[in-house]
């Protein structure tokens, strides 16, 4: 495969690969390494530090899925804190709930925040909501400092190397439990129970540690571009009740035309394949 | 990425690629191009006319999720057969039910029958059951000549060009209807429904068109080597009453040690998200 033609994100011994026509950005910022590309069948795609991150294609996957499981079990959100998630995704989702008063993202690198602004039209116009506040910093930092409390705290981080290594450590994870109004809940994305098994059981095991292992639950949904397909988000508690997905309070208020996420989808995510279940000591 | 370490499947604009470490079979066949690897994180992989079929790190989902779902729901089978499946997996699958007495594959190409017998003793390892009789000839001629009646057909086809081309048409699915006994069910590989929607929509209408709409029921599953992950099956129920895969009749006869496939993972797989729900006309 020619080089000009085709961008290939090796992970480990697999690799996935999308032809495309031009490249769009090619930048370092502080942080990482920027580039989008103008693929041929993916539509516009976000890499950084050599990993997909987001394609138009397949992006209204994850960021659904990253809040509105969340949002369905929240009894009366009224203030939400994104951490990472700088492609504005995760909060044009949440921009969809009028209850939510208050949205704040906090995205270490102004230069991805930039650059989606200007190549995802559609993934960041959440950010242009009034509701919508803007900081560019040190996640982790934000949550320990700012003595500000959410019913919702997404964590939106890249793979666990590089900057978002600290958003995968246990003193993260409390900080997260001690921003929580009573009643909130926080999500994070755990990467692929499949592919990094490893990963997926110690992230869980450490969530499990702060937030008490009745009140941790994984989900799933499948996420092209990213390695393996099969994808976790783990939907956290901040109080010590046990974590019900079961029972959803508020699907009368999911917002018309999403393309993924529905109330049955909701109940479906939350049921996890063999493998996985033995992975976190559930099955024998 | 040098030719002679990765294998690459490309898929239109994207592609998948695998490193290997030797390549273990390469030939032709009178139907397609064969080829085995040993990979280094997938374990082998099975490659037919330059795409991926299976490797011993996913099959399992692909054939648990081709095989019990139908298992599930059927009162009381006693005789099944397989179309395509020339792996042995969908078979290895059904040898775990002690109330099968008898298990027909039939599949076009004896090459890929040999070769997986020899480089996946453990999927094909149900091959050597007393109870399976393996027939090498056309799948379609078999259901229309052999005058044998199945409570399960199990349609395990290659993508609708080259030898599989014909299991994509209705007068197949047609032929099939007719060899299902009272009550049986018929399980087809109905390929992706993100990657490949125009697929998936052409091939549940038509289903629809023979079985009766009400007796068409897709459902989902992620299989990583597959392009874009995520794949769907399609369950048509014989009679004209409606396949309902909410109640299933057998849970309590499910083998044990299944690594993907549970009794949640079954009604989950039956969740369509929203995109896959309009593309059926189920949503507006």
């Amino acid at each position: 495969m020619s080089e000009q033609e085709w961008f290939t994100e090796i992970f480990g011994n697999s690799a996935f690969s999308v032809r495309y026509s031009k490249k769009l950005v090619d930048l370092q910022s502080d942080f990482q390494r920027i580039e989008i590309f103008e693929s041929v069948s993916m539509g516009r795609v976000l890499v950084l530090n050599g990993c997909f991150m987001v394609t138009d294609k397949d992006a209204f996957i994850y960021h659904e899925m990253l809040v509105h499981p969340a949002m369905a079990l929240l009894a009366s959100p009224g203030r939400a804190l994104v951490i990472g998630g700088g492609d504005g995704g995760a909060v044009t989702e949440l921009t969809k709930y009028p209850e939510l008063t208050t949205i704040i993202l906090c995205e270490i690198d102004g230069k991805v925040i930039d650059s989606c602004r200007e190549f995802f039209p559609d993934i960041s116009r959440g950010l242009d909501d009034p509701r919508v506040k803007v900081v560019v910093g040190d996640g982790a930092a934000f949550v320990r400092e700012s003595g500000e409390h959410f019913d919702l705290i997404v964590v939106d981080s890249t793979d666990p190397v590089g900057p978002a290594e600290v958003l995968f450590q246990e003193p993260f994870y409390e900080a997260v439990k001690q921003s929580l109004r009573p009643g909130g809940l926080a999500v994070f994305q755990t990467e692929s129970p499949l592919f990094m098994e490893d990963v997926f059981h110690s992230v869980t095991l450490n969530l499990g540690a702060v937030f008490g292992h009745r009140s941790v639950r994984p989900y799933l949904a499948t996420i092209p571009c990213y390695p393996g397909g099969l994808w976790s988000f783990t939907l956290c508690s901040g109080d010590s009740y046990p974590c019900d997905p079961a029972n959803p309070a508020s699907f009368g208020r999911l917002p018309v035309a999403l393309r993924y996420y529905t109330p049955d989808i909701h109940r479906a995510a939350f049921a996890l394949p063999a493998f996985a279940q033995r992975s976190l000591g559930q099955l024998p």
